[in-house]
């Protein structure tokens, strides 16, 4: 069976504490005691993060502003368990305040940076070769507690392979040697 | 057989005459002999417009900036036709300039502004409740023309659905009366 999921935004506020550590699910260690979010609820943007933290392989990230710290954390954590990430981004945006551009290539992920065109605008993610994760949100704290935003999630080859495809693209243009 | 499909910009640069009026495909007598436009090529931008125009019962649009002309035209021809549009847009991008909101309303059809969100950042239409329209490209000339942008079109009803009643929440809940 193919998976299709659909997203929306503004996500409900919720502790993602389990989302990151999974052992145990209502209050994690890693949680301060004074925490003050709910615990224990699902919502969009947990959801979005355990899509994000399911690549085993590689994460090919293309997207246009990236400040969210969570999903900063995310890309990291798969760093850290060895999976290949490549980030594809705007040229401009990659240089704004708050932008977590800088810290990704700090950790010694691949960043590529679009400089042709007007707007680097994508939003979209692979995850190992087998997931796209698409929509209207951008990587930034306003898009997924404030803004009303879509993600559209699906392994429909038909509609991941072009994605690849187009990431290729871009990749490749953008190779900066 | 479910449609998929997945078009990338900017789009190539070509007439859409003949996509108003396929009945001449080549030179078609509304455009001017001067038209200085490649004719006869498909583009992503000639095919999202296809895929528009392919509406007969109702149009469900619901987009973040709306001030590209061609798309304008589009939804003027379904109006005439005789086609139900509904247009979700936000409030801030209705009133900038260069905006088509204002001349949508003034040929009679509904439009309905977000006033509670930071952006009411969607940018997805559904063509007689049957086709999902989405991605990161805004109804605008650059998004068409010189952004890197997607749109993805899909009948998948897992993907189509969600879509359907989220337009149809957005929809009450911005209802001014
Ligand atoms: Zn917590
Ligand atoms: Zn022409």
């Amino acid at each position: 069976r193919t998976l299709n999921e659909v997203l929306f935004f503004p996500s409900e506020l919720a502790c993602v504490e389990q989302v990151f550590n999974p052992s145990s699910p209502h209050f994690p260690s890693s949680c301060s005691p004074s925490c003050p979010l709910p615990h224990g609820v699902e919502t969009s943007f947990s959801r979005l993060l355990r899509r994000i933290l399911s690549a085993t392989s590689s994460l090919d990230l293309c997207v246009f502003s990236f400040s969210n710290m969570d999903l900063r954390r995310a890309v990291l954590a798969l760093q850290s368990k060895g999976v290949t990430i490549r980030v594809l981004t705007d040229k401009e945006y990659a240089a704004i305040t708050g932008s977590q551009i800088g810290v990704l290539r700090k950790a010694g992920i691949c960043v590529r940076c679009d400089t042709a065109s007007v707007y680097m605008h994508h939003k979209f993610a692979v995850v190992d070769s087998r997931l796209l994760i698409t929509g209207s949100l951008n990587w930034t704290l306003t898009a997924v507690q404030s803004n009303k935003e879509n993600i559209l999630i699906t392994e429909e080859p038909e509609l991941v392979q072009p994605f690849i495809q187009e990431f290729h693209r871009l990749w490749v243009d953008n190779d900066p040697a």
